[in-house]
């Protein structure tokens, strides 16, 4: 039977579990892969440190330049998820012919072109499927399995720790510190917990998506990103008020035309939506295809376990590619797509909450300012139970332009009457 | 550009959505692909027939005998649907070296091994994403994506006809005659609904997801079928009461020792459980894999347009296997499971609604009978409104075998206090 070497770079979390798993499903791998996967090397940081699975230690070494010069290693596994060494190492590998797996998504997001072009230049397929999504296979589906699609939409739930806090203010009421503090003790937030909170890393995913489905590499700067700090217990009650819960969403949309959108924030989605009932540190993501119609994959979007899930799907692949090589490496550029809205062009529907004096003519001054935008309201209500000089008024507004309902909190925050910045965060009703 | 020659035999629903969809999408196609997928002859009963696409003339015959002659096809898809001339189709065509491409569930479920010893034996693909679950990509999750794990169970709502039916009977309190004449005005039933409603269908697709998940053909006769014909309005509402609903599921299962259950029936399931909430003519499969753990894939199970994307899908990965010949046929056997157990051994909960005369002592009866046979009670209950000489009595039963049910069943059913044959709906609690 034949055997191919496998070089795994970083032994975190995920590496380990790769190991792990490699090793205790080995019999079943081999039955159905024709073949044998062994890790021949691995490169650490830390020799020394336990990572919860036996390693022999003649694998460990800490220069991951190693990987390239290792004529038995035919397969590189990049799981260190830094910016320049891990480039360097997955274009090194590519150079050397090595076939690359890789779960990095930031490096994917900004680096994916210069990846790809090197890997098709030298014939070299690159996998990613851990880098979106966990064990959801995703990027297969997109890829192999919706290929005779036009993409419409993806919506995604895609990072679970701003999920489970979410999750989390809306069943317990908490405040969005408090849920934060409890995703840390859970240990699903990381100490710094910016990028999961702060829409960065699902920006870098809705990027590798949107890049997969539309035929180019998306540039970070035409994605809109917005992140939950802001939420409150108040916006998500009064959200429920009005039928829906609110979600951190990739939303990735393309028109007839060929234009895209891409944009990562803070939604309010119908409590009655499928990815409405998608809780705790669960993604998942509604995939529309022209001839699929609706789909929705779902899952665990990140741990150990599922992570490694999708980076031994990706050995397999390799170990595929590597029997009988295959044109396609993993991302084919066209030019069936190409440009992507600016989100001042972006028509959403949204959700307002203002701070108010409470005195009557106060909803129409704030009505006129919309209506002068020519700006329609779909619903005004506010909430009952407050007291005190300044009261809540939520407002749900039709479609409008994001340009437009920036003028138009612009005007209705120098309103007299209008005591705080007003918040607004946008509303997805799946028409 | 290379061009891959199709031949297509069968030019109902679902190929003239094949025809349709590659004609309308071949720009993408080629671009993704790197080649073009041609249509080079279509077998069809009958020329005539208005199918509300335009194909020319020329392409059609009625002799699918053609599609195996004609040197221009490489790629055979059958679509008619049939069982002794689709067999002869495909393995003449597997003869011949040329590929398959089959939606033919009832035909793959009886005749899987022998289609596979052949395409192993002459090398050549066989791909059957279209024969389960319409456009969800699920034989590819199985297949490929969690090809690294043991799949510990899936269960599935692998009949949207079925589906339909239970929901509008759970909306509207409408009987299973009524819901089942509202799906075929819908055109969501044959005018023969037999096979949706017998759960005959779903068994096909069940034996197919489970020889995948498992290495081995599953034979059809170790598979318990059960269809919805015989559930009520009551079933549907004392269910709900308890906290379930009823669904058509199929469900497969292995234990650590290589032993698996293979089955078909009404299940309860907590309304909370994802699969609670698939409605109408949807279909979606819950995976539970060994490392990926809890996933879900959810989208149309039927219809011209979902089960196209999925035929292209196979296309595209055929061409791509013309292109670089694979040694992995579609199927690979092996030894690492293999007994499927009967009925009578599988373990499950269980829903009983009895008819009985409405007087003190009965309860203490049937629960003599259960409590004789070690079977445990966990909730009892009689429905509110009912008058006569007889009333409804709902009991949710304890883990017991199928065997310990079926005894209990005909001890009870003999009771003179039980007026009519005990109804018994399984359980599904996911623990």
């Amino acid at each position: 039977m034949q055997t191919f070497g496998i070089g795994l770079a970083g032994m975190g979390n995920v590496g380990a579990g790769v190991f792990k798993h490699l090793t205790l499903n080995r019999a079943l791998l081999r039955e159905r892969l024709g073949c044998e996967l062994e890790v021949k090397k691995i490169a650490v940081r830390d020799m020394a440190r336990d990572r919860g699975v036996s390693v022999p230690a003649g694998l460990l070494t800490t220069r991951w330049e190693e990987l390239l010069d290792d004529p038995a290693i035919q397969i590189v596994v990049e799981l260190m998820g830094q910016k320049d060494e891990s480039l360097r190492l997955i274009l090194g590998a590519i150079e050397r012919g090595k076939m690359v797996v890789t779960g990095n998504k930031a490096l994917l997001a900004e680096h994916g072109q210069e990846i790809f072009e090197a890997a098709t230049k030298h014939k070299v397929p690159v996998f990613f499927e851990a880098a979106v999504a966990g064990g959801i296979p995703i990027i297969k589906a997109i890829r192999e399995a919706f290929v005779g699609n036009h993409i419409r939409s993806i919506h995604g739930i895609i990072n679970g720790t701003s999920n489970y806090i979410l999750t989390r203010m809306s069943e317990s009421g908490l405040g969005f510190a408090e849920a934060l503090a409890e995703a840390q003790a859970a240990g699903y937030a990381e100490a710094d917990p910016a990028l999961d909170v702060n829409g960065g890393d699902a920006a870098h995913k809705a990027i590798i998506l949107a890049s997969l489905a539309y035929g180019f590499w998306v540039p970070a700067e035409k994605v809109f990103v917005e992140g939950i700090e802001r939420i409150t217990s108040s916006d998500i009650s009064f959200a429920r008020k009005l039928g829906y819960v609110i979600k951190l969403l990739g939303i990735i949309k393309a028109d007839a035309g060929g234009e895209i959108e891409v944009r990562v924030h803070p939604t309010l989605i119908p409590e009655k939506h499928v990815l409405a009932s998608v809780n705790g540190v669960f993604n998942a993501l509604a995939v529309h295809g022209d001839i699929v119609g609706d789909t929705l994959f779902y899952g665990r979007g990140a741990g150990q376990d599922p992570t490694s899930s999708s980076v031994i799907a990706d050995l397999a692949e390799a170990a595929a590619a590597l029997q009988s090589p295959r044109s396609n490496c993993g991302f084919i550029p066209h030019g069936l797509y190409g440009t992507c809205q600016p989100i001042d062009q972006i028509v959403s529907e949204y959700y307002l909450r203002l701070t108010v004096e409470d005195r009557p003519g106060v909803i129409a001054q704030i009505a006129g300012v919309l209506g002068a935008l020519n700006i329609g309201i779909s619903s005004i209500f506010q909430p009952e139970g407050e007291e005190g000089e300044t009261v809540s008024l939520v407002l749900v507004i039709h479609k409008a332009s994001n340009a437009q309902m920036a003028s138009a909190l612009e005007q209705i925050g120098a309103l007299p009457c209008v005591k705080k910045a007003p918040r607004m965060i946008r509303v997805e009703n799946f028409a």
